[in-house]
């Protein structure tokens, strides 16, 4: 694990680190807020999955966390969203190769080997920093933005007891119906669509859903609303049952400013899950 | 208008009133909470419809709202959920007749002429509140409960500009598709269901929305989800783009232990809309 930067914020400190990866085959940079809390001993973690174009930096600094996670003393994980390098595959769009790893493991060229960000955030990246960092495994939540509310929504529904609370902004909410999935689905897992199902939240809303609260929030003026499909989702999360919310903020865009207005009330209702 | 009870309560008045109707042809009685405010000048006004089987009272006892209400000076008004009396129509049945109204205006018989509910509750009773009491026609809000929150909904949705704002606990949110509509709007307005549509929340909320916030909340354990429908309500508002939430709150039924447990947050959501 090498140290790339470690800033004193909200007193605690803002750190960004690389390590090799194994599932990714490169190394992968990563950004992690502790709270002041962190120095007495193991605190609550929750993880924020970035969208498509975005690294580990941009959350981490513009979506105005940190006070939130330091005043409920929580940690905060922030994932690159592809892997990197002159190596790596890429693709002319901005919605595919690196920067758009979906969240999911490639099962083809040229995406394999290096595609493998489900495995990466559910397992290695785990691994590595419950062994680095006082941070509570038994005290998780994961939220995130468009792409990443997608890897957010997918991740929590599909790995059942991990994750205490779920939350998104703006997810990309039903993939196999929407050309921000299909297209990616196609390239990185293949014509087989039985294939992509295990990757769309309204799919798995409807299967299973998820125990434990989930908040989503959407902007209608998003100028991305017709591939997000929140419809879709909202749909599925009334029929399950689900406990949660699905919140339209009038007004609001995509932009990390939506995120930011909204951050304050997704940390605090993940803290609730948290100290429960 | 005949003073049937009046009481202090949290600083201002719970009064009982009741006035000869001339749209349902019956007396008509109806609950009215003024806040201490209202000894100043005219307050803002929230309505609350009850659901099926209620009278203007059960609410105005057991929903908790008074306290909120007396908090941000607003008042509340109960009104009764069907025409009353000997000499009015009626059905074996809990859910048809005294006690059901459905916030509609009967077309044939034995409905007509007194179950005239939609009529009553946008016109006659406005008229008679704005005329006796000091409250502010220009700052109206509307809520309810089952039967009342499909009657908040329709209403709101249906006169735009009169309200700000609109919630709902566990709405009959789709009655063109469900027994708790069909039967009653069979009987009330006749056979063509296209004199329906008018009063089913979701098709309304397709066809124009809401121009202002919606929140709704829905017990994930109510015993008469299957009758609600709320996921095509959920499902019509994410794709309208509807400012708002759609909430599930888990393990919570269909009674007022429901309603009284996230009153306050209606009527915070309420009173942000009526002082903004």
């Amino acid at each position: 694990m090498k140290t790339l930067a470690e800033n004193r914020a909200f007193g605690g400190v803002q750190g960004v680190y690389s390590h090799a990866a194994r599932t990714t085959g490169c190394d992968m940079t990563f950004g992690l807020f502790l709270p002041a809390e962190a120095e007495e001993g193991p605190v609550p973690v929750l993880w924020f999955l970035s969208g498509l174009t975005c690294t580990h930096e941009n959350a981490m600094v513009k979506a105005g966390a940190q006070q939130w996670a330091a005043a409920e003393g929580i940690a905060l994980v922030f994932p690159d969203t592809s892997p990197r390098g002159a190596d790596v595959a890429d693709d002319a769009a901005y919605d595919l190769g690196q920067g758009a790893g979906f969240y999911v493991n490639a099962a083809q060229a040229p995406w394999v080997p290096h595609f493998r960000m489900w495995d990466y955030v559910t397992t290695e990246l785990p691994e590595a920093l419950f062994k680095a960092f006082p941070l509570d495994e038994g005290r998780q939540a994961i939220s995130g933005h468009s792409m990443g509310g997608h890897g957010a929504l997918t991740i929590a529904m599909s790995i059942p007891g991990r994750f205490r609370s779920v939350s998104a902004f703006a997810p990309i909410a039903h993939p196999t119906a929407s050309e921000w999935g299909r297209k990616q689905f196609a390239a990185y897992l293949g014509p087989d669509e039985s294939a992509w199902a295990a990757h769309d939240a309204t799919l798995l809303m409807r299967k299973r859903g998820f125990d434990g609260p989930v908040l989503v929030d959407q902007g209608s003026s998003d100028q991305f609303l017709d591939l997000l499909r929140p419809e879709a989702l909202a749909e599925a999360m009334a029929a399950r049952r689900q406990e949660g919310a699905f919140r339209m903020q009038r007004g609001y865009d995509h932009s990390y400013f939506f995120i930011s207005t909204f951050m304050e009330e997704h940390v605090t209702f993940h803290s609730r899950a948290l100290y429960d």
